[in-house]
């Protein structure tokens, strides 16, 4: 059977480290909210079905016949090993998820450049608050994040160009998508990001190529960043040029 | 051999989630950074050292012979079938690793309280925001995290009184530290917290009555809340009276 994704549709936002997984691994599942006999409504029901006994806070959330697995490091765990995509070696595999929950905490941080103060308001409302948590962003928090990651690449022992282990798993796939991410968001703070970054910036040209990663990227199914989504492009928000 | 903690001297803070699994199993560990042999140095050490093959973003950290464990979620999903805190089924502790990570995003809404523009700037500096951020977080944030724990205890199939499955687990411990932590800092916000989230009271009072986390609570090992860790209490981001 097919896994089931939920997640909103309309956006990248967190479901699409999921689907980057699952694309490249080329398994078969269902976007739910974007499945025209399925649609919103299921997920919504899902959410608040009072006889539900496995309650989800907030998509993203996997269905595997009758597991339920939410949050998208979570999901990635349960995942890996299935696709393909997770270290052969136990002691990789909690090194991964650690890599894993450090991009979750990055991601959070991406978000609240755009939503510093609540995420009930819209961003207009908290503009103010936005430059200031965009510009600590930039200034000092990517490049702590990304230079960590660089140095997990440059420290790995496999010595294989990629995050963890001697194959490329799903962190990989989580990375390139944060660096896409960043370069649409804050042109200007990641410009020249690859003479920073280059062990990062190598790892994202070798995600890119992969067929059948490189298919979905290309296919309507992926679809373009935009101002509803995690990583949002407001240049006031981006470094001055 | 004892597991080895790596956190932070001087607060609760992130490291407290493990101290209480750990305290409430009876595991022999050691809190590096507290222990006068050890300290904060070797801590610091671990974190840059440019030979070690596992890095680690942030502390906390678990070292378990030749395995590191990093991040609160993932140090208690190792920790929790090695210490009798996790659910018997394996559906089961995919759902309680994705409670945990509820648990792990509302930590970081809660420090966010304080620290909504810069972690790199005092509070005082920030404090007009902080004031916008902890009224959306206890008029919104707040409510919605605790009435989905509220519902997770109610809708709980196996009926226990806990979060997941039929006995506690680690996720009620991390509940526990939430609930407390709350009331710390936001006693106005959390008054009467037991008529609105009946079965999350309960819960915080048999959590609180087990003989060896009742014990530990009650040593010095646990230290007091302050307001340099997560949860800090200051008057002025409290609901007005």
């Amino acid at each position: 059977m097919s896994y089931e994704l939920y997640y909103w549709d309309g956006i990248q936002g967190r479901g699409e480290f999921v689907r980057l997984a699952l694309e490249d691994a080329d398994a078969a599942y269902i976007d739910v909210t974007r499945e025209p006999s399925r649609g919103l409504n299921e997920m919504l029901g899902l959410l608040s079905d009072p006889s539900e006994g496995q309650l989800t806070f907030a998509p993203p959330f996997l269905k595997d016949e009758t597991v339920i697995v939410s949050h998208v490091a979570n999901i990635l765990l349960y995942l890996g090993p299935k696709l393909g995509l997770a270290p052969k070696e136990e002691a990789l595999r909690w090194y991964a998820n650690g890599l894993q929950l450090t991009i979750t905490d990055l991601v959070a941080e991406v978000h609240d450049t755009h939503h510093p103060i609540a995420v009930s308001k819209y961003y207009e409302e908290q503009k103010t608050e936005a430059k200031a948590r965009s510009f600590e962003f930039w200034n000092n928090r990517m490049p702590k994040f990304l230079a960590y990651f660089e140095r997990v690449v440059q420290q790995n022992p496999a010595d294989s160009g990629y995050l963890v282990g001697s194959k490329s798993t799903y962190v990989d796939l989580s990375m390139f998508q944060i660096i896409e991410g960043l370069k649409y968001a804050f042109p200007k703070a990641m410009n020249d990001y690859e003479r920073r970054y280059p062990l990062l910036a190598r790892l994202q040209n070798a995600i890119k190529g992969r067929p059948k990663l490189a298919a979905y990227l290309a296919s309507p199914r992926r679809l373009a960043f935009n101002q509803e989504g995690i990583f949002r492009h407001y240049p006031e928000l981006d470094m001055a040029a």
